[in-house]
């Protein structure tokens, strides 16, 4: 008797009509069920990260990189796929960076460093300057005076009490950003070292993009991981007298042409209006770049793949963008923006993956309150998948952004983000730490809203 | 002018009274700080784990956990600390378990395998026989003629679909649990061998407990991991007559005497009204048990350090227990439980940490819809913490669910499923795998429903 009642219930299932389920609960049932079973996500991830590897702006890899996902979005059933050509910058690291901290007894200390992105380098010479520990502007402020000759070291620390680890980012990164490279060489420092923007408790290095203000020197800028940075602040702290030997060989070569990687599936009813759904191509030169943003590349190509492989025909253009440049640049984002505006295309929607592959929470919305108000009533759809935490917080992605001024709506997944900055920007960002499942559970939840705001608008 | 609001702002934080904020988001903000800064669960869980390692109900290492625990509790300021004995089986491993698979032609493959906990062995001699790939029960009943003497490979696989991955467990375990151990000797098979109940793709084999009936013979039962069972599937499809040479000498010794390990903050108000937060202790033996369940363990012992530093004096009566056996016995629980009830100890919430460190989405309630409708209102406060996936689905955790028939309200932690089963009850369990940031934020879910619990009751 059970078992007629089960098969019964399976056929119900198969033919799409149990009661309980409206039309999207089950459309978005099978988007699941389908990357689940035959996701190529994690299987395209490993080849991006192994196979081809770090792939910066400009590097060789970025070429690699520009045409395996070309020829991928077209084998996954792209049915318009092209190049879309902007110059992009080529920062070098031009070898491995070194840095000693020599103490007042000679002792000394090779430290784990890292240049800054687009930082400029010590032209393959031995900068060698006293080290001053600062772990606030204010205190920088304060002890202007002192900075002149020095290399200036700040042990501003990540705050563990946010629980959403990217406000931790938020509240550092400035040291590490224009703030810090530029009012250290304001007061006449000769380079900067920062702590790394991190909570992991090991002595990776993280990098990140740092700038320059043309009133004042380039300074070469560095960082350093916790385990350093904690010997050094307190060899200051007892020492005084600390000098750090740094030779980095960073620097710009010139300008090269890039490319944004663009797939389309034509919308059936309204072609001229596009949906984007997109992630970053280039990553740093350090890592794998797996989670930042292998990941949201992945999960792109995957939601191309879904579609084709339930025969879901959009009713608007939906546009796969891997955008180039991301790190230290975003020249891929602005010349897509550019386009957009050039071709007056009307977007309706954008949704960017770069927060990391991490298990899926919700999403982040750059909307006006009227349409976070249609947003919210999708969340419910979302809550058997784990991503329906919904908030308007004017957060969406990096890349997306430049196309804010058209007044596209705008959104970003939001991944848990308890592990990202454990591995983000820092050797450690390799496929291995991706999960299989949590990758393609993010996938879903794209794969769902993109269906939502194709087949409703926005 | 921004700075003196900052200032100003600050001031109001410390002194607790900005004037959106309730008491209890208040207070449990400050549990979250606590923890963020201060946690002792990550280093406690490294010494539990890389100190003292495997922990099987009856081993040398049960009873270093104990002791370590009990001190601990000692130390992080429980005011009464007992060990609770109770006698708790003693089955050991005996050395390493062994398979090799031989094809008609000769042809060899050693098979990564693991003996399912309380099964027996072989007694130390190589057990021979064909081995007969059956892919679920229907399958086994139509084709149980052709059982006897055989080794019964069940090749069921761990289905991807379900977004909560204790579902495919749920889905899976009964090949590994009685159902298959015994229908299959009840149909005249000398041995069963059971792939894994995992998604991950490597060949850990994942152990578990499996059990008899008196009926039928005891056969050796074993898993083996994902590679080897898709070999070993292939093969049989292609060469009939396949034949697996098993040796295990697992057994069983006499029971000896455990301890369940607990502490206590007497409450001020309601001393006679118990709060139990729990884990278990006991691991299997092969693997550090950092997840499953080292994480629940430094969990619970985290709460208590984190109301010590608060000094936050409970109204109730609250304990926590540390279990013992509960992966092969759940003797400890049973002995809990019988306390309880011999003493008549009023119990009105019992909270277990036993699936996962993993980052927390919520709790899982075995409660009546009354007390839901209430627990229901805090799921709110949680929001800031990512637990508030609030759930009466009838599930705690093994060992409180003994309480369940007097009565007591229970509840498990709900962490994120998606890395569980790539660990669970394999080698891969270790502490490496285990997040510190997320596993103190499982705690500071725990520690904020027990201040809730204890506050207003239930």
């Amino acid at each position: 008797m059970m078992k007629k009642l089960f098969a019964t219930l399976l056929l119900l299932i198969n033919a799409g009509i149990v009661l309980c389920q409206t039309e999207d609960e089950f459309f978005i049932k099978k988007i699941s069920d389908e990357i689940f079973t035959n996701s190529q996500a994690y299987n395209n991830l490993r080849v991006l990260t192994k196979n081809i590897g770090p792939r910066l702006a400009g590097s060789a890899n970025m070429y690699k990189a520009e045409n395996w996902s070309y020829d991928l979005l077209i084998e996954t059933g792209s049915e318009n796929t092209f190049k879309q050509a902007c110059m992009v910058p080529r920062w070098v690291r031009g070898g491995k960076d070194e840095a000693t901290a020599i103490l007042p007894d000679k002792t000394r200390r090779i430290l784990d460093i890292i240049a800054l992105g687009n930082s400029v380098g010590t032209e393959g010479k031995y900068l060698n300057a006293p080290v001053m520990l600062i772990n606030s502007f204010e205190e920088l402020d304060a002890r202007k005076d002192e900075v002149k000759g020095k290399i200036v070291f700040y042990n501003y620390k990540f705050d563990p009490r946010f629980v959403e680890t990217f406000l931790s980012y938020g509240d550092a990164v400035k040291y590490r950003g224009g703030q810090g490279t530029i009012t250290a060489a304001k007061y006449g420092a000769v380079a900067t070292i920062v702590r790394s923007m991190t909570h992991e408790a090991g002595n990776n290095p993280h990098t990140g993009a740092t700038r320059y203000d043309s009133a004042y020197k380039k300074n070469p800028a560095v960082a350093i991981g916790l385990q350093d940075a904690d010997w050094l602040a307190d060899a200051i702290l007892k020492n005084k007298n600390v000098m750090v030997q740094l030779k980095t060989n960073a620097h710009f070569l010139p300008d090269v042409q890039g490319h944004n990687i663009i797939g389309e599936l034509k919308g059936a009813t309204f072609p001229n209006e596009y949906i984007v759904v997109g992630a970053h191509l280039d990553s740093w030169d350090n890592c794998e770049g797996a989670h930042d943003d292998g990941a949201g590349v992945t999960q792109t190509i995957e939601i191309l793949r879904t579609f084709k492989a339930l025969g879901y025909k959009p009713q608007r253009t939906i546009r796969f963008v891997l955008f180039a440049n991301e790190e230290n640049g975003t020249r891929g984002a602005r010349k897509y923006a550019e386009e957009v505006e050039a071709k007056n295309e009307k977007h309706i929607f954008a949704l960017e993956s770069d927060a990391g592959g991490f298990t899926p929470r919700g999403f982040h919305f750059d909307v006006t309150p009227a349409v976070f108000d249609k947003l919210k009533q999708w969340a419910p759809l979302f809550e058997p998948y784990g991503g329906n935490m919904f908030v308007n917080n004017g957060v969406s992605g990096v890349d997306i952004s430049f196309l804010k001024k058209m007044g596209v709506s705008l959104s970003g997944l939001a991944p848990d983000s308890q592990r990202y900055f454990d591995i983000h920007h820092s050797r450690a960002d390799v496929f291995e730490s991706v999960n299989k499942r949590e990758l393609e559970l993010g996938a879903i939840n794209m794969a769902a809203l993109i269906y939502l705001a194709d087949k409703y608008g926005l």
